[in-house]
């Protein structure tokens, strides 16, 4: 973290917050306690003292010869009372690149200081216009790609998550004053609280933890995309079945900028949720060692799946590496993909493959190259990942940061209970609860240091 | 055109107006007769029939079934005190593509139309809030890449241009009115109408349309580029020297989202004026027919050009070329430009050069791999282009449409001058001012046809 990023609260920050190039408007943000003297003197209409907060106002924004930059209309938020809860104007300027960055340097000029990543949601944060895990959400939100990662950060956005830590919080907090209640009668050798009672509070708060925690498994893979290995031998077809999943989705996903693409991945959104396939290179017996590189690759990108698509060519029926890709699969959802069917429809090969693959593995025939029963394949993936249904209101974790808290927060609860268990005095049962509290207060900033939020908002993009 | 463009101006529409692709914030924007009524379908907070014009509102925006898509600020401006002169309304939501796309078509379930490139600025120029110069500078604006041509832009939208048009306009009337009074009169063979008077005011105009006409000269250049051809034999150094001269505003130009660049064409902002550089294939007598279209080539890019930089290697100081070069630059400005001082710098080929360039020619030794004397190369070039100076007022075309009609305008005007000369009778001189007054309406809008209105609307960019 630099000394901007440490002692720059006094000053006025400003920022393009729009999408980067070129487009009708763009929106030229600014904020902080000289936000009013600076902009008025880069604008041409109104004071913006005689402006009531919430208006907006045509006029032209000038540089600093007085030349007129453009023809813009000025937004103004009077502190409290905006994003940031300082003073914020935001312009509205035509949108070429040449204005967006003239009216900035203009603001500059004028005594702004650029913003860095994330530093009008820092100061929301430092205001106390939102808790740390709202302010994270917002990247969250402007980052998702599918409803299901839009809906999740929306909702941690709005502060149901925030709620639900500050129910846990007030839970600690009265489990922390029964045993004080202890503590402080402690030398008169009697036990006030009942331990009963307060034994089933200290499991009903581990249980609530544990299931923001657990839910971090999903979340995660609502928010990144669900990884899909697709696995199985050189020439089974695997590239084509990439293909196919894609095929359909393949406009949607285009629209979405900035989406990762590489070789051997690319995503789809399947049932409001983004899916992540992984091609891998085909598996055969091999003492080429650059092979078995490639195959080792392929065993790594198992590890990551959370589902598993196993492709079969069903002209070979070649199911000697079941084995292998069941030693590989503890714990991820497996399907069996009997591709090829355009070229032999008998399927006598799917016999072949129930008598190597356990009860309930589900096998599917098709023709990736035909586009047959693709749509099954794309159902099967679908229930078979079990994500949840998530709605406006769901809490779920999506943050690993927040999954390391929720981790920490539950040993030294577990501690605390084991603590209670064994007859430990309240003192030493208060050091482990002191703990647990620590952990949720730092998920939505009660408890930080300047250099984690640096780290977490330096993710974020200029201009938010 | 379709219909929709000839009747969907009793549509109500909307558009991203922000540019492509994912940031802090994005814009939506709604206008026409029901925005009040469709976007308080997708409107969870205080009722847009509450809302004071000019007024800014935290709420959520929901979908069809009652979801909340996202917490945004809506900004209501009221008929006829908006950009379109209808009621509009902007969403200013988060910018992730997700949200951008479901806002959007959650306001066309909710009844809106999605507009058409430049839909926005077109019911500006319908309702009246700007004429057509003025809405044509609103793309220009957005599109403009150096200061030169902003300058042009913003003059030409914020109405300058209209007042010359206007000031002409009002002589063009004075004038009909004098010969019409003859008119009038004529029967009883009177004529009232002082010739010479008349004639002055005729030649007055005449001046005025010429200086417009010729300002498009510069005025393309200023918005396009001014076009500057790089030639000479082959391995003279002209790649280099493209490069030289790119490479200190490289930076500066990859800044601009949309340059256009292809491998022997790229432009510079030098002097706050665009030049687009164009590399040519080098020039040598050859029989290959493949390099002989290259030379061909060449040559069209020459006669495109406004600059020609003449490139010569001083060590070979061949200058066997200089016929066919000088015959190519009828009208335009040459600079020889003597290559590779770094080889010898005892500049010998000077005087070689000297002998075949006509006086006044001038010649700037240089070494391109060095980066020397580039500098002094670049002034000679922003001093031989002899662009004008730009200022906020600037009147200048800029537009290959109002050339056109200017051309136009002055033909029909120098044939009323011709008439009036050889003394033509009030009426048949009045058939031309009519014509040059169509000329001068189309220009502004005032005469105009949906073709003509869709052919430039279609240009700009959507949101706009």
């Amino acid at each position: 973290m630099n000394t901007i990023e440490m002692n720059g609260m006094g000053d006025t920050i400003c920022a393009v917050s729009t999408p980067q190039g070129r487009g009708g408007i763009a929106v030229i943000r600014v904020s902080g306690p000289e936000t009013l003297d600076i902009v008025q003197r880069c604008w041409q209409g109104k004071p913006l003292n005689d402006m009531a907060t919430h208006t907006v106002h045509l006029g032209n924004v000038v540089d600093n010869n007085g030349d007129v930059l453009d023809q813009a209309v000025l937004t103004i938020y009077r502190a409290p009372n905006s994003f940031t809860g300082e003073d914020v104007v935001e312009l509205s300027c035509h949108g070429s690149t040449w204005i967006q960055q003239q009216v900035t340097h203009a603001l500059i000029d004028a005594g702004c200081r650029h913003a860095l990543a994330g530093e009008f949601t820092r100061r929301a944060f430092a205001n106390g216009r939102m808790d740390l895990s709202q302010a994270e959400a917002v990247a969250d939100v402007i980052e998702a790609q599918s409803r299901a990662a839009h809906q999740v950060a929306m909702s941690q956005m709005r502060g149901r998550y925030s709620d639900e830590l500050r129910g846990l919080r007030d839970k600690l907090l009265r489990f922390v004053s029964l045993i004080e209640l202890e503590l402080d009668f402690s030398e008169e050798d009697v036990t006030f609280a009942d331990r009963g009672e307060v034994t089933a509070l200290a499991h009903e708060i581990q249980a609530l933890i544990s299931r923001l925690a657990d839910s971090y498994r999903d979340g995660n893979a609502i928010r990144n995309g669900l990884p899909v290995a697709i696995v199985g031998q050189t020439n089974a077809g695997k590239s084509t079945l990439l293909n196919a999943l894609l095929r359909d989705d393949r406009a949607l996903v285009s629209d979405v900028h900035g989406t990762t693409r590489d070789t051997i991945e690319d995503t789809v959104i399947m049932g409001g949720t983004l899916y992540r396939f992984i091609d891998t290179a085909g598996i055969r017996q091999s003492t080429d060692t650059v092979e078995q590189m490639g195959i080792k690759r392929t065993w790594q990108a198992m590890d990551k799946a959370k589902v598993v698509l196993w492709v079969v060519d069903v002209t070979s029926a070649d199911t000697s590496m079941a084995h292998d890709i069941l030693s590989h699969c503890n714990g991820k959802a497996l399907i069996a993909v009997l591709n090829k069917t355009d070229l032999d429809d008998d399927l006598a090969a799917r016999s072949e493959l129930n008598d190597v693959l356990p009860e309930g593995i589900p096998v599917v025939a098709i023709s990736a190259k035909r586009d047959s029963d693709i749509e099954a394949l794309r159902d099967l993936i679908v229930t078979t990942a079990s994500l949840p249904d998530v709605e406006a209101d769901t809490v779920i974790v999506t943050n690993a940061r927040h999954y390391e808290a929720l981790t920490r927060a539950g040993e030294a609860l577990t501690r605390a209970i084991d603590g209670l268990d064994n007859g430990l005095s309240g003192d030493l049962l208060g050091q482990d609860i002191r703990e647990c509290l620590h952990w949720l207060g730092s998920i939505t900033g009660e408890i930080t240091t300047d250099n984690i939020l640096g780290e977490i908002f330096s993710h974020f993009c200029i201009g938010k």
